[in-house]
């Protein structure tokens, strides 16, 4: 299992268009190869920044990577984007390989 | 649902001190109200440092909350700790609220 996530550092005032965007858009993904879950998170608020962050699990690396040069993720990534000033710098990704997991199921 | 995470930078070298605690220890969390779901994710690797990400899900913020108040929580922490020289400053922890979920079962 893999987990990729993207942080997004979002403007004051400007979160409504931002969720918007990720409300409107069709992702694709069900049509992916691997493709497991998608979640996406708010985070803590300051007068500088919202976080939010897109939570996206895998069955593996390989399958999120492939993902990325698809024609999936293109059309998926050409849609309505978020008004100019929402963003505060790039998004920051960072992707993780699960260690240990523990649930109520288990 | 309510997603806490705990961000670790930790020490070149130091990764499997870091590990082996967790792999170790008990965490009591079965026995928590609303508890869901806990993942060790290990990130990006860089010459400074490696992350590591505590990442549980509780049925709310509420539960996430009471627990940290509970004797669960006191017993899980009281266990060892890693050697020192392990962490790179204090975890880093951040709360998150889902706004979004969609996954193949759905």
């Amino acid at each position: 299992m893999y987990i990729a996530m993207n942080r997004f550092m979002i403007a004051p005032g400007k979160e409504p268009g931002f969720e918007e965007v990720w409300k409107t858009r069709d992702s694709y993904l069900e049509e992916v190869p691997g493709f497991v879950e998608f979640k996406l998170l708010k985070g803590p608020v300051s007068e500088e920044a919202a976080l939010y962050v897109s939570h996206t699990i895998w069955e593996n690396k390989a399958d999120f990577e492939a993902w990325t040069c698809s024609e999936a993720f293109r059309k998926a990534h050409k849609q309505a984007k978020a008004p100019d000033g929402t963003y505060l710098g790039h998004p920051q990704f960072e992707g993780f390989e699960v260690l240990l997991e523990k649930n109520i199921t288990k």
